[in-house]
């Protein structure tokens, strides 16, 4: 058996990656509620909202509203996605503790996504790195698609492995590898990691599941194994809702926690509260989340 | 980190507690040909079916035919569920190398499912014990909801001490402790096996539990802590069909022996050869198995 770290570092993305992908209109106030009550549970990193054209996320489009409304808890890290000069300014007018940039491991999710190729959305994400810097926030760089892609299949892991050292080049201190349509199984995680070998080192990596075939920690366990310490989740396995067809939620912050207990990790993330906060989210989405553990522990 | 058990042992349950609540009839052919593909994948122990009145089981009622049509592979034992002595003769006639009795935790589950009280049952159960112990055959006792009963709720725990210890004065070696609903936590296994110290030892008893809130694995997990060796799993997750409401299958094999492949715990068995014969009774179903290890591996 080998040996568990110490300790895991989550980023709770449900307020951002979980929200942007319900078709339900989500107020802003249950948004600064849920994200209040989730900076209370101990999670030290939160990724609030995206600062995004409205047409291309509306369901995201009050980020300034969220970040002016949320009581901010010591300790706590407020993040927001931004893809382009103009939402790294509202990010800086909204005091966002950090930003994240996007891009993706498959030329087509990546137009499809993004509109622009891998080449110009890295191209597009260098001067919104270097503005951030000389302001003092940290970058993390999302690739999506780091194993499969929905259009394309199996992803080239050389791709990664380049698109990696170039996010480094640029001066992005931590890369998030988004497995974007949950369908990895430990095997393939063990094969990124080894495929990033002398670029990018699992221990400074974050790990970004979805959970689609239910396999999202089975590859956490796998990922622990190699090194990997950081994990994003979404509260309640938001990201997809059950009547969606097809619908692949994040891994849930309640599985990942749970987890981590039973193994003897540490995340300082405290499992009633975070429940708690799931389910200010839960009464006004009207359909239940998706986190095993969140549900087997609805009736205590 | 505390320690794994080196090796496990699984008795797969399918064709019997996973067939007998399929509501679609499942061929004679279809179930010899999935216990024969079972009795190649390394598995040791398999329930073959039940030997119960047709009218309380009819879904088994071809008990007889089923052991008359299978190859015996050397090194397996074929079981089958007994709940009288007329079971008991036609399981002699049969072959099968063992039987298990079956009784519960619970007043009101003891007489929905067998028309007995508790103790009506234990004691219709002796006579099948002696019966089976001087023919050479070892037996096997169910004790049902030992966590939970659907109709009356938490069980106390003392109550399956006490049942564990008539059992075992009955000459009984082995009891396998039913997790009928699905809805145990890991702290729950914990608790029951601390409820039995000085009666049963972990290393002794059969865990056989079912996957309602996708906590089987967990509560596997925290079994193995406490000594446990032995669990009863179902090819595929058979026990439920995602068509019947509230449907609770029983803990999947695939899902058993990928955990175990993961954490270095020998099982013996061969994860692509368990799909294999799973996909057999998949196809006569009709209805998508539950497993996620089983829909996981399915696009390979």
């Amino acid at each position: 058996m080998s040996e568990w770290p110490i300790r895991i570092q989550i980023t709770e993305v449900g307020p951002r990656d979980g929200l942007q992908n319900q078709s339900k209109p989500i107020s802003t106030e249950t948004k600064i509620a849920l994200i209040n009550a989730l900076s209370k549970t101990g999670l030290t990193n939160i990724e609030a909202s995206a600062f995004v054209h409205p047409s291309w996320v509306p369901q995201l489009a009050d980020a300034d509203a969220v970040f002016a409304g949320i009581d901010r808890e010591n300790g706590v890290t407020y993040s927001a996605l931004v893809p382009n000069e103009r939402g790294l300014k509202r990010a800086l007018d909204a005091g966002a503790d950090e930003i994240a940039v996007l891009t993706a491991a498959s030329e087509t999710f990546s137009q499809k996504n993004t509109n622009n190729s891998i080449d110009s959305s890295i191209e597009k994400i260098q001067p919104i790195v270097e503005q951030a810097n000389s302001n003092g926030m940290s970058v993390r760089g999302y690739i999506s698609c780091v194993i499969a892609c929905p259009y394309e299949g199996v992803t080239d892991l050389q791709k990664v492995r380049i698109i990696s050292q170039r996010m480094l080049d640029m001066g992005i201190e931590v890369i998030a590898y988004g497995e974007t349509l949950g369908v990895a199984k430990p095997d393939d995680i063990k094969r990124m990691y080894d495929a990033l070998d002398g670029v990018v080192s699992p221990e400074s990596s974050v790990l970004h599941l979805h959970d689609t075939q239910g396999m999202a920690i089975d590859c956490v366990a796998e990922a622990m194994k190699c090194g990997v310490i950081s994990f994003d989740a979404s509260c309640g396995g938001l990201g997809g809702c059950p009547y969606a067809p097809g619908a692949a939620g994040n891994m849930a912050t309640e599985d990942l926690v749970f987890f981590a207990q039973q193994i003897g990790v540490e995340t300082g993330v405290d499992l009633d509260a975070l429940i708690s906060a799931s389910r200010i989210i839960e009464r006004e989405l009207g359909c239940k989340l998706q986190s095993k553990t969140y549900r087997a522990f609805q009736d205590e």
